[in-house]
């Protein structure tokens, strides 16, 4: 499959690189923010929602997926993309920090992991070279390798011996790709042990993949920590591949990981905060759930030119919220991932206008997030 | 406020009546499905996905709009179409329904009914007067008085003190209604003794209403029982006015109560079932969760255009179902809902070229139900 990756232009003030990624289900403009569609459906939407909001890529969950409903069974209906009704860019996570998280359902050896299926219990064996497999039948434009997520904290000597078993896994990755398979994408571990990161980064650059993620983070590591791990593995790779910090995070991380030079996002927190009925606003979150919206007749955010906001309430929102009334997640998701893609579509118009470090201190200031950043830059120091 | 009910054809072959009811929100044709919007949203479904599916008019609950959010917010914050973002007419049931299914929870009299709220057990008085006053704040475009909807079976002495009562509340209501107030329409009750029916359009009638609804069906009787009472009571109701058949039915029991003279219908069904999986076909229903679905790449209804066949395979729809995803309820809330919209559509094409009869043995020759029709239509007499 078609993959490329071009960078359109630096930013002078700060790492962040705008740019564009082509693939055979179309191009996405970076940096990209990805909702998380993790069993075949960006919970609660349909597709051409996505569309309208200016969604260019989606992420799907490997692991999700062959377990239910099934690779071979997406396979046979057309692969992932018209089993969805999603004609553009689909990236599919692993499925490494799912398993990873079954905690004692799961069982690692060198040959790859064994694990019970958290839907029936029913016994699974994943090699790296299966997960390949499962990503090529899907039909994804971007597959990644099969890595373990290393929690935190964990001991160095672990996280060691996993970090280099994760390089061994991706060199079995790279060796089972066929030509016209999806690109490969490599994921970076070593928790927050600078060295490890740094061998991490070092073995698989040396085998060459066509873009690189930065795994094993926002996994309750302390906040500073995080971003001290993205400063530091950041300009190790390569300048000309794809960079893809997974599973973050707030806004304000993605615009701080922007400007250390990071490309793709992805995370549940919007989608899951909506249905959780915390939204986003251009000064700050709140809980729709709140007494004081109950005859609070604004959108949720003036400012904001989602389709929740041109046409509901805080007072029908937090209504629908209290009724558990479907139409609730589906308008709180709505507005919260229309949130984050347009951060990310400033961040892009800001970097093209030469104006990136003036978006940054807009953003903050607005939401009075002044003392927290200053104490986060300092630690990243 | 505005309201006419005007009949544009009557069908040679059948009591049925194509018509159009005009109000302050807009028209709508008759016969006529309103889907049920029970707390001010149907349910998984936006305004837009309803307009699209040609949709005109809905039904909203008094009972559960009057608890929650209550009818004075609603009405601080516009009325109850700019808060559910509705602009088309907006039937609202009297809640009559919901507090007579509360069972121990309410004690009636003369005066009214008190009953504890299903939310937080809280003590609530509502009678006719009030009732209307709620439903003016809503500002609702028709409006039902307060009844009580008499379960089945119930000793004829029962039915007989309540419908006398129901018939009492009627006039109150119309008492109280002021001149700029919604249509207000009555309900006839009278179980399934048909003096009582009688009685109840005779009382009702005879206050003079702006349309009158049939009551207290569909609560468990046989399917014939429910047809005789139509039968009986259609006839009867004034030919100028509205008639509008409660909580009623399958496809096939509106399709039956058009030709008996029934111009328009509410019911949870399609919205429902399609939560539960169930879904209308034009060869009869299918149960999406079923395993020989599992690999069907084809609509649930080839034969059907609406969004949901247009893009999605069987067995999408079954794994969004079997994944408890959001979009399985949206979905399949849409199909059911077009289903049963498009056959109300055709009904009025059909009496509008005078081939109604036609459009009825297709209809039950399709999916193969000639039998049990010829069992009802014989228990019909």
């Amino acid at each position: 499959m078609a993959f490329r990756f071009e960078i359109i232009k630096k930013d002078s003030s700060s790492k962040a690189r705008l740019g564009r990624v082509e693939t055979d289900h179309g191009a996405f403009a970076t940096p990209a923010f990805l909702p998380v569609g993790t069993q075949g459906s960006v919970k609660s939407l349909t597709p051409e929602e996505l569309v309208e909001m200016g969604v260019e890529a989606i992420l799907g969950n490997t692991y999700h997926l062959y377990l239910r409903p099934g690779h071979e069974t997406v396979g046979r209906l057309g692969g992932l993309h018209a089993f969805i009704h999603w004609e553009k860019p689909i990236l599919t996570d692993s499925g490494g920090f799912q398993i990873f998280s079954l905690g004692s359902l799961r069982k690692i050896s060198e040959e790859g992991v064994t694990f019970q299926s958290h839907l029936d219990g029913s016994s699974h064996f994943l090699t790296p070279e299966k997960v390949v497999e499962i990503q090529r039948i899907l039909g994804t434009d971007i597959a990644m390798v099969l890595d373990e997520c290393v929690p935190y904290p964990s001991p160095y000597e672990y996280v060691q011996a996993s970090t280099e078993r994760t390089s061994r896994w991706a060199g079995r990755c790279l060796q089972a790709r066929r030509e016209s398979d999806p690109a490969l994408f490599a994921i970076v571990q070593g928790g927050i042990y600078r060295d490890l990161r740094e061998k991490s980064i070092h073995a698989l650059t040396e085998m060459g993949f066509q873009g690189y993620a930065i795994g094993g983070l926002s996994v309750g590591e302390p906040k500073s920590m995080m971003m001290d791990v993205v400063k530091w593995t950041t300009p190790l790779l390569p300048e000309e591949a794809p960079r893809y910090l997974m599973g973050v995070g707030t806004p304000e991380d993605m615009i701080n990981a922007v400007m250390l030079g990071i490309d793709f996002f992805d995370c549940v927190l919007p989608t899951r905060n909506a249905r959780n009925g915390t939204l986003f606003t251009s000064s700050g979150k709140i809980s729709i759930k709140q007494a004081q919206y109950a005859e609070d007749g604004r959108p949720i955010d003036e400012t904001c030119a989602c389709y929740t906001c041109r046409h509901y309430s805080r007072a029908y929102l937090r209504h629908l919220y209290l009724s558990k009334e479907i139409l609730s997640s589906r308008l709180n998701t709505i507005h919260n991932l229309y949130y984050y893609i347009k951060i990310l579509v400033k961040m892009r118009e800001a970097t093209q206008e030469s104006r990136l470090l003036d978006f940054y201190q807009s953003h903050i200031s607005s939401r009075g997030l002044e003392e927290t950043w200053a104490a986060l830059s300092q630690s990243n120091g």
